[in-house]
């Protein structure tokens, strides 16, 4: 059996891609016994072309060439972003051909609008590559824990937040610095703002969550904080407390509704999360028969990228005639909770006067929200006249911490508004 | 659309995939699109029915009423062990049921004989379970990293093992100490020497081998040792340089050849496979194209390792009318290599004379064979006349540290055998 695949894009992802399929193509016909063959590449810079030996390979300028080629079996959306990708993908789909993507923000934006295309055409959208890079996690999600009711999922998604992080705990870089070394080293773009202020994340979480939860997840309903507020001074006084900060996705099940939510979050020291350094993902996930498993890997990158693809494509084919399995099921409705709403544990940090009863007063106004306190420290003094009071909460209602918190920077006594951090708790 | 289930054994994972079956039918309907139904459930103990909820679903004292139900679509085989589990699966593939086992030894043992029938006959014979119990490994090998040129795998697969060899890391067991701690809560049996000489874990890399590199493994080709000789001194030791031991199935391909091993393995305590306490399993697969992924979960227990017999049957039954994947390839010719052409870094501990000069000869015999020395330290007096010296060397071939080992241990100096243990290079 032959399969014709044609790539949308010769760039950092198309290109790996490229190479894959001609590199390894005796590899994959001999595990799934079907001859996968590149037939068209398609991308606006036919100079892309060049790296690539393309001989007995059509190329083509435009996109729509390719999606009408009747030689491509499936298409790979490997361009990025949502303008031409969408109409790229839903010409595709409504031509009859299977497509893989690599497109968070796309599927994160205009997932049923694609699913529903893809359903109505009776062919597959694929995306494994969208979320966690060379992981496969989008298949052991599906596939393999679909005995089990998904009931947490945390990941480390963004490579470049966790390098940036990493910087900051092993080489004690202030924020600014390890976003310069991250750009300068390639793990951070310019601008980073996607990146380092949580919406990649918070596109690979939403994906997650409507895998998880067969439910429609809007954007919207997400709560996102990037690491952007993260100071070296948290990094280390966590550090000091036995907790790394990683940037965490995290969704949950919690009494008929989800927890949906992006933000930095201390990570106990002996979380396997917490080994996982600089550029690297990592998802966690918990289901009610498997228990706790983990999924370790690159998260980006031209090759890792491409394996994902690459996989995709190889399922496709080795679907043969069977119904196409629909990308989303979105048929239970589930509503995202209100954050005021989530338990958990909280790290603050506040800036006070070295002043005398300043901790107290703190402690008051907490003990007042029914907040309790797991431990507290001053630290040495910060600045003049400035200490930092680290505080760490039991579990708690997030309204209540907030409320405590809004009072607290109303007092005299506070230099600059507290600085609230989440705890993973599981 | 309507799948029927056949489970034979209501034991520990029998009776984990019965309760899954019932418990989560809902949630597996709604993922998959599928109604997989327990139709049937056979054991030889009737009284093991009385666990579960068993209305309208047919029980029988003996498999072969099970194999014979025409509503069974699927078997389950869940008994383990040689006979008469190997019958059950055969007769199963040949009345044209597709089969799923968690039975690791009868594959390893009879792999190419039940994958012969399971093509002659055109259905599945699937086994997620056999190897990593939750974690879905067989998965990411097979279709999750399909693309990928599999380098190098490296697991911790057996759970009895990593909990006795974390008792001795973490509370100061010996090895006798920590093994009936593990009897007395269940991670290990009694006798435990399938699990403790390693055999189990072979097995498992016998199937990791065979799939990755699509060719036939013998058993008997694998170099397998245990864990019973690695003493409380080993692991601190290890622990004082850096690195955890760990029992490590390992296999890899070099020059045409593939290294298929399992033994006890320092791992630097940087590496994720380090942070893999307890009970726990965790595979890393490192291929071309997707660069380092590691797999971690539950390796054993009821419900573990039937969310992998339960994944396995919603695969098959999504599959449909598509030509049913053979369980192993066994196209490729692959050679395993020799134990003395391997490559690596050794641990060598000798229990000399505390005379003058021992050290000496020691390091002249092992440059005579042309084994650097990569770090030495001679320990406290350990008994009277006795002194424990510890050598790591540099990279070398395996039949030169043996080599000089052997002459080491002729010297009248040595008080018992070197042990050598493996150091983890990736």
């Amino acid at each position: 059996m032959s399969i014709g695949v044609g790539v949308i894009g010769a760039g950092v992802v198309g290109g790996g891609v490229v190479r894959t399929l001609l590199s390894n193509r005796d590899v994959i016909k001999d595990k799934s016994g079907i001859d996968i063959t590149l037939v068209h590449v398609a991308d606006a810079k036919p100079e892309l072309f060049k790296d690539f030996d393309l001989a007995g390979v059509t190329t083509s300028t435009d996109a729509k060439t390719l999606i009408a080629d009747p030689k491509v079996d499936i298409v790979c959306e490997l361009i990025g972003g949502i303008k031409p990708a969408k109409s790229f993908i839903l010409d595709a789909l409504n031509a009859g051909k299977n497509v893989v993507t690599a497109n968070k923000m796309l599927l994160a934006h205009h997932g049923p609008e694609l699913c529903a295309a893809a359903i109505k055409n009776g062919v597959e959208l694929r995306y494994e590559a969208a979320v966690a890079g060379g992981i496969p996690i989008i298949k052991a999600l599906r596939e393999g824990l679909a005995a089990n009711r998904i009931e947490f999922v945390c990941g480390i998604l963004n490579g470049t937040c966790n390098y940036i992080l990493s910087r900051m705990t092993y080489d004690n870089h202030d924020f600014n610095d390890a976003l310069k070394i991250a750009q300068r080293l390639g793990f951070a773009e310019t601008p980073p703002d996607l990146d380092i202020e949580g919406h990649d994340t918070a596109h690979k979480c939403q994906i997650v969550a409507s895998l998880c939860y067969s439910t429609e997840v809007h954007l919207g309903d997400i709560h996102v904080e990037g690491v952007t507020k993260v100071t070296h001074a948290d990094v280390a006084y966590a550090l000091d407390m036995g907790y790394l900060i990683k940037l965490l996705a995290i969704v949950r099940a919690v009494n008929g509704e989800i927890e949906v939510r992006v933000h930095p979050t201390l990570v106990p020291e002996d979380h396997l999360l917490a080994s996982v350094r600089n550029e690297f993902n990592a998802v966690y996930v918990k289901g009610d028969v498997s228990d706790a498993t983990l999924y370790y890997g690159r998260g980006a990158g031209r090759m890792p990228t491409a394996s994902a693809v690459v996989s995709d494509i190889i399922d496709i084919a080795r679907r043969g005639d069977s119904p196409a399995p629909a990308p989303f099921n979105y048929g239970t409705k589930r509503t995202v909770r209100d954050m005021g709403h989530v338990h958990g544990k909280y790290y603050l940090r506040m800036t006070t006067r070295d002043t005398p009863g300043v901790l107290g007063r703190i402690c008051t106004i907490l003990g007042d929200h029914g907040v309790s306190i797991g431990g507290v420290s001053q630290k040495e003094k910060h600045e003049e006249d400035r200490v930092h009071v680290i505080l760490m909460t039991e579990m708690t209602v997030e309204s209540a911490v907030r409320k405590a918190v809004a009072e607290i920077d109303g007092l005299g006594v506070v230099h600059e508004p507290t600085h609230l951090l989440r705890v993973l708790t599981d």
